[in-house]
Formats: structure tokens, sequence, C-alpha cells
């Protein structure tokens, strides 16, 4: 089939070639000239038959929102738009609506996958009505990895991102729970050679993943992590799964822990805890340490 | 190589098998004389050739340690104990003293494999001096997994069982990410399939692995989980790993909120909560459910 | 001064209570006649002097967003709406812009004092501009404690709300450490008398409180607090405070600790412990509890 | 009353003061001969009369321990020790008994005052036989604040200091609710006033206590906490309480927060997070930062 795709960094990218791979045809658009195929949407949508299938593949937010405006203007009855991007699964309702008075389909679809999806493919989660799924099919097969797996109709729409956001969510746990036995480990004098416990983990135990392999890498290259800072961004999945566990009332203490635990690892000096060394200090005439000039030793 | 094997229940007897099976001679000694070789401890120890090892597969704490002591006055100078219980890491060093002025060696090892070890093999971490590791070197390379995988001499004396301790706490707390995306999933209309999305997971995303193909298996038999109930023991390896924590001032919050859920879970009515409901009670006139009789609707 | 106060309810019928007892005249507004100084907003806002000053005490949300709007249509330049009630703070922005267009002035205020407020006081936070806080003033000196404290201009349109959205986050947290405290004094048999514990911090400790006050009379009157269930709503603002952490990568553990805390206790059986429970029973053999019908025992 | 006292610095020294000031007879001894009264144990033991009562308000574990030994061999049936200071309450148990074949009683004490105490009295938990209590009534009645409330015979021996170590763990869950609401009042703009907003806490609220005041007295002296640093010891007891929590399956999650909070404010740089953004960079090529030399910026 014929796909549009706008978006072209280093997922679209991939994600162009991996579908090429597989036999179809990509019309891609990329403000970057060097990557687009066409100069515009208007030759995009042009360069499509109907019904036009048009992945986005940009930033969460207004520049999905204003791409998703901009081709409304652009297509009709029975086309389909896809959000593969990191959208907010509340905006996925949104941008449906908007469609919905010109017939135009919409379809989310979290994307996972990172450097390894162009030749792994990519797991796909998407959402919306079942007749517009069917339209895009063939281009989540491309995707998708070889396997049994990979690929899921969630739901309805938003269930797409809504899945990706919780896949998040408990990969940001997943990551804490190694982490914290990291850790831990090395704590102790006993345990003499931390990486070969975590490498022999790979097979045969409770713990075996993914995730277990990457960490195991990661050591094979430095074995203290002396290169790398204790200093981790979070990229909004992990703040929306706790919002949405809120939202509907769930509790989720281990991915909040993971959450908090990368808000820590950001701050220089934590406000709370001057707060705490504070009081301590009021009733209990303890020592407090004297905030050291940037780039003292606080530990 | 010859060895003795003290503990036949189902973990112990599947190994005893897995070990026969590589072509070593097991004597096996247990208290139920159905599924025991020899009679006694002295006559597992005299069917054994010199230096003699022996491992010792009972329940953690007394029972491990009383073995033990028994086994001192039957062994001597260049034989060799292997701990395989669940013990706490702590008991190990008393262990190994205990031994020490008859020249024992003393080895520990924490073993994971559950009822897929005979077939699979198991994972094995063991602490010691690398002299005692040696001798038992054989009856490892049985136990453990095909693969390049699933067998480390970890460190010290100690060391086995506190890797293994560590390994179940992450455990705990990789199970609580997936559990805590399982509710949230369930939690929003949106998301029509949670088993297939979780199923979509298991090939090309972060977080594939094997305890959400478990999980994944359970939610086939039962796709709400209606015949579980929400109730899940500890034992004891969770506990520890959080004290080790604590000891060594590691902060393991996505572990202790495994940790915790459990405790809570096996509440009928929370005893803290009482006391929040009794305070909000009294300074806002929030109206306070009664508690209703055993057996009554809380919810 | 003269004051139109709208809702009448509990807190709000106590509130007019304690600005008549200062000398001021309030014309008191509420959908329910038998209350209501007034037939309708018209006549309310009809028998107040210029400027006029409303003070909005209804349900958070649309109630609120509603009395604000058509209270729009019947002000004009210099005069003032205050929000007393429960509303979240990102709420305040909208209605202050709103108004801004005629002039109306817009002051948010965080009201704490609940059926102690009529005789002692309520604690006020007021967020607005300096110039519409000064209209009101005289309100806020007739409702504020007698003492020293207990008001604030805490700062912009906004502030008032998110200071008393944070405060009780905090008496989240707060009444979770007592609680705690006390399901852990009660579980050892060396502490025979908790109650009596809990009394005796009420003087010459760190931890003594006005909350401690309150659990202490709860004890007095249910040394077990056996007629109280565990079991805690959870109002708004605790959820708003941990999603306002989460929007400035504020960790709040304890808070959020709190918050989940409640959420767990409203649930008969935890979905997520639920998936702990297959995945063990999964890998292990575990024996799971057969959910049991509503009313069984589980615990 | 004539108490012997051993431990006098600055705990021990007030207390020898309080005590005196109520009119009874202290013999305090020292290792530090410049404020001791006598110039051994033997001495303070010689100078008592008959039930002789001492107080031991030394540090916890070995030194408490080795006191309470050495008085073994000067004391006698019917004379009592006291343990004041900060002992793990499962030492208590080990102390009594050790005594009981002489018939020396033994009463733990957990005493709360800090530098307040000499003036206003010491909050007090005594746990331990009724007959020992009575002898010591005189000092704890000279101790304890005037009020009606600060002591507190909690029940058998360990109760004493098992709620005073319940107490601090309260306390610090306290201090880290406040420290939470701190920071986030500080991250946002509308909020201009933050030594404004606690101190209108003060009176009138919810959340008003001692902890509160004495935070606000630490803003009145600087408003940011510029010249304290974010860093926090934990004294012993908040990590009991945790313990013995766990001990007891009873879940402390806001307590716990704050314990790990105060772990994690004395790291430079967190071991875990560099496992999580080591992670993060195999699977994402997320930028991770490399660490920077000692004393750069990390935030």
């Amino acid at each position: 089939m014929e796909l549009g795709l706008i978006g072209l960094g280093k997922m679209g990218g991939n994600m162009r070639e991996r579908i090429r791979r597989a036999g179809h045809t990509v019309v891609g658009y990329d403000r970057n000239p060097d990557v687009s195929d066409v100069e515009s949407l208007e030759a995009l949508v042009a360069a499509l038959p109907s019904p036009k299938v048009v992945w986005v593949m940009v930033p969460a937010g207004d520049p999905t929102r204003e791409t998703v405006k901009a081709l409304k203007e652009l297509l009709g009855d029975g086309d389909v738009i896809v959000d593969g991007g990191n959208s907010r699964w509340t905006d996925d309702k949104l941008n449906a609506e908007l469609l919905s008075d010109k017939g135009i389909g919409f379809v989310d679809c979290g994307v996972s996958g990172g450097v390894w999806g162009l030749e792994n493919g990519y797991a796909l989660m998407a959402g919306g009505d079942p007749k517009n799924i069917k339209v895009v099919q063939p281009v989540f097969d491309a995707l998708k990895p070889e396997g049994e797996f990979g690929w899921v109709h969630a739901g309805k729409v938003g269930a797409g991102h809504f899945s990706k956001m919780v896949h998040n969510g408990i990969e940001y746990a997943i990551m804490q729970s190694y982490a914290e036995g990291w850790e831990l480990l090395r704590a102790v004098d006993e345990v003499e050679n931390v990486t070969e416990v975590f490498r022999s983990w790979r097979e045969g135990t409770v713990i075996r993943s993914w995730l277990l392999d990457l960490l195991v890498a990661a050591l094979d290259d430095d074995d203290a992590l002396s290169q790398i800072a204790g200093y981790a961004e979070d990229s909004g999945e992990g703040r929306w799964t706790v919002e949405a566990g809120i939202d509907n009332a769930v509790a989720t203490p281990a991915i909040t822990a993971a959450l908090y635990a990368r808000f820590v690892s950001r701050q220089d000096d934590s406000p709370a805890m001057k707060a705490v060394a504070a009081m301590r200090n009021q009733f209990g005439g303890h020592a407090t340490r004297t905030s050291a000039p940037p780039g003292g030793d606080q530990g």
C-alpha cells in the first residue's frame, strides 16, 4: 500500500525504511528538506491514492495537534490519520472528534522499539475503530516484529497511547527495581563481582528480561558505571501514568517511586531536605551542614 | 562425583534427579523414609568418599543450623558443606565460623528455579572460598541451566545468599510493576482487551521478560483473575532485602512498595486507616463507616 | 461592611454567622429558600452597596464556575468576587481572566476550620491583587482566628487555593504518620496501653500537635477503634497536591503514600495483588487463595 | 529521693539539674571528671541508700550494655536500673534478663525533650514491672513536664524504648510532610511569600503543631534556607521503626519515605540512578551525563 509519513527524525526515518523494506510505498515529509520526499503536506497528500493514510510522527502536544489540523484541511471522508507519536492519551479523543465531521478516521498508535526497531521491528499498540485499523493494517504488519507478538489493537481511540503510557510506567518501575538491587549488591563487601551476579541472572531466574540484558551490557562497558552520572530525565509517560492512576484511584507505588527517584536525581540539593535539616537543628541542636559553595562536597 | 544431599522435598527431590541425570552419584537423606536413600545422616556421610561434599536443602533458620551442627560432628578437614536453602545471608558467616575449627569448608548457595528447575536447570549464586567452590563445581555444573548464564561465584561466604536475596527483592518489585500496570489498564473503558495488550508486549518492547510471559499465561487461564484473591504472602527475602538496604543506608523504594503492598493485601481492615478515618471524623465531621460485622461489605 | 455570601451549607452558614457576630452585614443566598436571605442572585447583588463584594462558597468545579459566570453579568468595575470554596487552584486564573474585561476583581481564598470554625475562627489563605485583597480585608478579619496567625495573603491569583491544597496534602501525610505509629504500637505485646502512650505525647514531645489531640480524643471514645472501618475517602486536594508535585518535578513521597493508602483502603480486593498472586502461582506453585464469595474471609 | 545518674553529657547534665531543682539528691558519674560528682561507679553506688536507683544515660549499644554489666556487680536485690538512653528496644529484654538472677529491677525509659527539656520538662515513656516503676516514680515526676501529659508507663520491659522509637519514626514522617509542602509551595510563582503561608498555619488549621512552629522559626532566620544544606542524618530510631514494621508485617510507607529521603540526601550521586541512566542509554540512545569531576555541576 501507499502511506504518507510526516516526521522523519531518528524514529520516523527508520520506520520509513522498515515499511519500504516490506514492499510498501512511503511518501515522507519533514521540515528538513534533506530527508523529505516531498516539499509540502499538500504534495504528500496529493501523491497518495484514496483512501489516503497519513502517519504522523512528530513531537507530542502542539506540533501533533497542528499537523492534525492541517491534515484535516487536506483529507476527506474515508481517509485515516494515525498518530504514532508520544501523545498523551487524552489528546486522542480531541483529535478524533476534530476529524469526525469530515469523516476522517483517527487511529492512535503507541510505538516502542527505539534504535533496535529498524532491524527487530516495533511493538505497536493501537486504538480506534476496527474499520480504520483495518485500513492501516498493512503498515502495522510491516512495522511490527516478525514473531507472533508485538502488535495489538488495544481498544477504542486513546487505548493505544494509554497502553504505551502504561508500558512506559512499568518500564520505569522495572528499571528502578534492578537499579535498587545493583546499588544494594555493591554496598556489601561480601559480594565481590556484582557484574557477574547480574550476568548470571540472565538465564534460569525469575527476573530474566531484556532490561536485565541491557544492564549487563552497560556494566560490561563500565563495571562501576563511573562514567555515568546518577541523573535521569523523565519523558512524560511516567508522569502521565501516575496521574492516570490518581485519576482512577489506582495506587501505583512502585511506578511512583521510580518517577520520584528521577526527580530527586536531578537536584543538586533537595529543598525538602533543607527543611528537614532546619527542623532538626531547631529542636535538637543537631549539626547541620552549611551549604557549600557550588561545586563543594556535600556528601 | 558423589554428593550427599539432605532434604528431599519438592525442591531437593528434583535437584537429586537433575544431578543424577548428569551422571553423578547422589546419596539423599530425608526424615521421610519413603524418599530417603539412607537411614541417617551417619549413613549418608559414611557412604561418601573424601573429600566429602554434603548439600543441605532444608528450611532456613533452626533446621539448617541444626543440620550443620550435626554434620560438623560427622565431617572433617577438607570436607565441604553447601547450604542451598533459603537461609538469611547473615547466618552464613556463623556457619562458616562454626565449621572452621575442624577445617570443614562452607559454601552458601542461593538457588532459583522453582518447578521448572528439573528440566531447565537452576540458577545458582554461590559464596565461599575458591578452593571450596572448586570442590563443589561439578554439582553446580549439573544443576545450572545449559546456556552460558545461570551460575556465578558471587564472592565470599554470604555472597550467594545475599545475591539470591537481592534477586528476590528485585522480583518483588518487578511483579509489583506489572501488577500496577494491569490494574491501571483495567481501570479505563478505552482499553478493551487488557490481556491482548500484555501479550503484545512479549516481543519488541522494553519490558519483555519471563515474568511478563508468566502473567500472560495466568491471564489466558482467567482473564480477570476472578478466581484469585488479591492476597500475597511474602517469604522472607523481600523483608531481608529491605532491611539490608536500611542497614547500608541504601534506599529501596520500589522494592519496599512491593513488600508493603503484600502486607496490606493480607489485612481485612487496616488499623492505620482506622486511625486516619478516626482523625478525619474528629476534625471534619466526615462520615466514617462503621465496621461491618465479619463478612460485611466494606468497599 | 456589607457582604454577599452565596452558598449557605454547613460551612457557609457558620461563616455567615461569624461575620455577622463581627458586626458586618451579610446578605446570604442559597438555593435552599429555608436558609436564604434573598430570593435570587439578582436580589443579592441589588442589596449590596458598591464596591460590591460577593463571597462564593459553593462546590468546586462547575457549580463555582457557573456562579462566577452568573455574577459576571450582574457585577461591574471595581466589584470583587471571592471564591472561598475548595476549587482547584488552576481554576482561579481562568476565573480571574473571565472577569477582567469587566474590571471585576477576583480573589481566591482557601478556608480551613471545619466544625470548629464558627467559634475558633477560620484559617484563611488568599491570593489576588493587593487592591482586591484590601477591599475584602474586613471579612478576612472577621473570619480569621483571634490570635496573630491564621490569615495570609499568599500571593497572586491562585496562591490561596494552592496554599490550601498543600495544607491538605501535608495534613494527609501527618495523619498517615500518626496512623502508622498507632498500628505499629498495637502490633507488639510489650506495649500494653497504646492510648496512654499517645496521650503522653501531647506535651513535651517533638510530635505534639492538634491532630494528635484529635486522635487521642477518638481513642478515648473507642480504644481499639473497633467501631470505625479502615476506610478513608479523599477529597481532591490530596490528589491535586501530588499532581502539582509531578507537574513541578517535586517528589512528595510521604504525601503520596498517604493518598495511596486511602485508595487501597477502599478496595475489597486489590486487582494489583491479584496479578502478583497470579504470577507467584505460575512460577512457584505458591498456593493462591481462591476468591471468596462476597463477604467471605480473605484475611 | 536519692538517684545515681551515669552519663552527664548535654542531656544527662540537664536532667541532673532538673531533678535537683525538684528537691532530690543526684549523685552523678561521668568519665569526664570535670562534670562528675564521684570518682567511680563504686563511689556512686556507695553513696546511695537502698533501694538504690541508678539511671543510665550513656550511648546506646555497647556503652549501655557494659554499664549495666558493671552495675550488676555492684547492686543487689531490690535495686533498680533505668536505661534512659536511646537504646534499641530489643536490648531491654536482654538487660532485664541479665539482671534478674540478682533480683535487680530494670526499667527502660525513652526520653524526649532535647535542649528545651531542662526548662520545659522531658516527655518520658517507660517500660517495666509496676513495682520497679513505682520506685523510680519521684524521678519521673521531677523530669516530666508540668502539665498533665508527657509521662506514661507504656507497658512491659521494652515498651518504653519501643514507644520512643515509634515517636521518632512518626517525627521523621511529620517533618517530611512539612518539608514536601515547603518544597512544593516554593516551586510555583503564584505563591510569593512561603514563610508567611507557613506562619499563618500556626493557628486555626488542621496542621498546627510544634514542628510547624519550629520550621517557621527556622524560616524567620533564613527565608530560603540558603545556609542549610539539604542533608539529613538519621539517628537509628527511624531505621528501627521501619524494621519493627517489617518484623510485624505493618506497612509504614510515610515513615519509610522519610527515612529513604534522608539516605538519598547524603549521596553525591545515586548509584541506583547511575544504573537507571545506563539502561536508558542502552535502549534509547538517551543522552546520559558523564560524571563530572568532583565538584562539577550535576544538576
